[in-house]
């Protein structure tokens, strides 16, 4: 037996704001941030959580993660792992602290990086990745470790273990098939709208051509001739073959998303991403109507589960985008999974910024392997941000995110690197 | 001019649960928190706002206030109150900031905080109570300080300014016979679930026979048998003048809802409160046609304008309840009435817990003034907790709210007499 015996948090902001990478029509200048989490036992192993932030406020979500130390430290480590729903139960369904979302916000996304780290910790002990762990669960085990609640009137656990049984078929091809071949990825790193059509072209070129992509993205929605000039020169430097989305960065109110997107309907768009506020389910349903046959693309800020069920309910969107930071840890993605299989809408995660695309895109394997047996046509976001902070950094070979067989989650930071970005008050 | 000088915060919890006092279905032992701000300036006058919590957690908000005062400190203080939109983006529209929510959770409750002690301070510079600052302000004016962002596929600015217009007539007359009746209240002071039957009964007595309300409300849906026995006294206890609302505080699915509310069509009630999740639009819209006509009520955890668009859009609920602390502050509050009159409900207000007595009864008297013009079929909701910690308590009289005149937004506490229930972490 085990205990917890230490809960040690860190401030990191990386100052991204100076090369406006990562600037979009809503965020004009992120400073990419990790509020990250070591939880450590006296057995002297450890598992590793963040929250991805874009600077200010950080350390608001560093504050909610210290006060989760209190309940952690001195428990029994093997009676959490064993019992994941126990650990969710600890905070997701902590009265008080539930009163400061409900399930939302900063205190759900620090949640969710505490239950990231008690994962990484079950998976290191189990001496596997954490899409493999996920995988190799017997269905009844895993759904133990989930929660329905506020989702039966559109998936019940029942549902979710016949989806997982289901997919037991096939499951060592998939398996043997993804460590072979990857999974697909996309790029964002040509579309800043910081960045000057010259500087666009020549990324994305480099990303379809060098780096072997098959899909990129452009930011839109600061100014609509802008927009249509680089969607033309982006469509010429990659070719027919290429697919492109465009990302708006809820910058739009309802109305002027129609219109606005109206303007697209030539360029074969793969997605339009973000066009309003998240938590609009029916403004992102009207939008989905009126642009059809372009798909609505939603969800890197995405407050939990009960909004994804909403959007699937509403045929809000047709291309779902989990992230990996934004809801409480890896039992509330499986559940998004589930919600989207149950659907039959395909997920394509958020990723970049820093840490999201080595976390997310285990999830997106566990599904590839064990929910959904698809991967041909979803794509999970890269972009190269940060990666040289972390121990076992994403590889991208021919435009694929190449599976991690490292044990974890694949989040851990080169701690000593990183001080000199420790942000302090 | 003078500029803000301090930006004082207290984390202040009052152990009330030990009394079992605001226990429900979902929140066994609330100790009523409020994560409390003062911002002060060169003038030697200062403004007052809080987030009301119930318990842990409370210290994360406090931080998440702290961290807005290096935007605050320095600032010139007429400049702000002049130009209260300006206050609103400084926070709102922090795209750093926005990131932690978007707008919703602790870092929108803490913005809230902020922006009510800046109008705070604007209605004691002028001289009067918030709820006729507000009131004796031109419609142009106050709608210039609002933010209708995602709003206008259902209200824009200039339908605003109409309805305030449209309310101008007899406003002098309203003010007048608010200032002589005041508004009405509803007393929750007997539903608590951890009260015995003898104890409910004695206190539905009391509030209504005593306290004069005409209307009380329990909590329901630990237990059917319960609830139905509790009703039965309640009803027995108050005679039939008297309404009955009932409170479920988000216990049951939408499937579970039904059903259970299904239990109590011959009760009469005023309204069920929160029946499942507030992210569920679409499943109160489900649980409000199933139960019709019995009312569905809900909004004290609703995170922000978007989602009260949307339940009016969905016809999700027939009584909207607002709260003082859950959204950024009174121009996010004015933008919900403004909605429902626009479509036509009626918003009885969640209260209770430190302060929100206090806070959001002037933003009712403001709608009874200057929005709908209608306050009959209202109530404002009332326990009787921790008012003696105010300068300006509410004052009830006939169950109704007496109509402060004392200028500010009647939110100050007696800080020497709260420093015993400082919480150090």
């Amino acid at each position: 037996m085990s205990v917890i015996t230490k809960v040690t948090t860190y401030d990191f902001r990386f100052p991204t704001s100076a090369t406006f990478s990562g600037s979009d029509a809503m965020n004009p200048d992120p400073d990419y941030s990790s509020a990250y989490v070591v939880v450590s036992t006296d057995a002297g192993d450890s598992g590793n959580g963040f929250v991805f932030t874009i600077g200010r406020g950080n350390d608001v979500v560093v504050r909610a993660i210290d006060s989760m130390s209190e309940t952690l430290i001195g428990r029994n480590v093997e009676e959490l792992l064993d019992n994941m729903r126990l650990a969710w139960d600890l905070f997701v369904r902590d009265s008080q602290l539930r009163w400061l979302g409900p399930e939302k916000g900063v205190e759900h996304m620090a949640i969710g990086a505490v239950l990231s780290a008690l994962w990484d910790l079950k998976a290191k002990r189990a001496g596997k990745p954490l899409w493999l762990l996920l995988s190799e669960m017997e269905p009844e085990e895993l759904v133990a470790t989930l929660d329905f609640r506020y989702l039966t009137d559109a998936l019940t656990a029942q549902e979710a273990i016949d989806i997982l049984r289901a997919a037991q078929e096939g499951k060592a091809e998939r398996i043997a098939h993804l460590k072979e071949v990857g999974y697909p990825g996309y790029s964002t790193a040509a579309g800043w709208l910081g960045y000057s059509d010259e500087k666009m072209v020549r990324l994305a070129k480099q990303e379809t051509e060098v780096m072997g992509f098959k899909q990129i993205k452009l930011k839109v929605g600061q100014n609509l001739e802008d927009d249509l000039r680089r969607l033309k020169l982006a469509r010429e430097a990659v070719g027919p073959d290429i697919a492109i989305a465009v990302d708006a960065n809820q910058v739009w109110d309802v109305p002027q998303a129609i219109e606005w997107i109206g303007k697209f309907k030539d360029y074969d768009l793969a997605w339009v991403e973000e066009p309003t506020c998240p938590d609009d389910v029916l403004g992102h349903a009207a939008i989905q109507k009126a642009i059809d046959p372009i798909p609505v693309a939603t969800g890197e800020q995405m407050q939990n589960r009960v909004m994804y069920k909403q959007y699937l309910q509403a045929g809000s969107f047709k291309v779902m985008q989990i992230d990996a930071t934004r809801v409480a840890g890896p039992q509330e993605i499986v559940l998004e999974y589930l919600l989207a299989k149950k659907f039959g809408v395909k997920v394509c995660p958020h990723a970049g910024g820093v840490g999201l695309c080595e976390a997310v895109s285990q999830l997106a394997m566990f599904d590839y392997v064990s929910v959904s047996g698809e991967m041909e046509d979803r794509v999970v976001e890269y972009v190269d941000n940060q990666h040289e902070y972390f121990v076992h950094p994403t590889v991208i070979k021919n435009g694929r995110y190449v599976a991690p067989l490292t044990p974890g989650n694949g989040t851990e930071m080169k701690i000593d690197e990183c001080m000199k970005y420790l942000h302090k008050d």
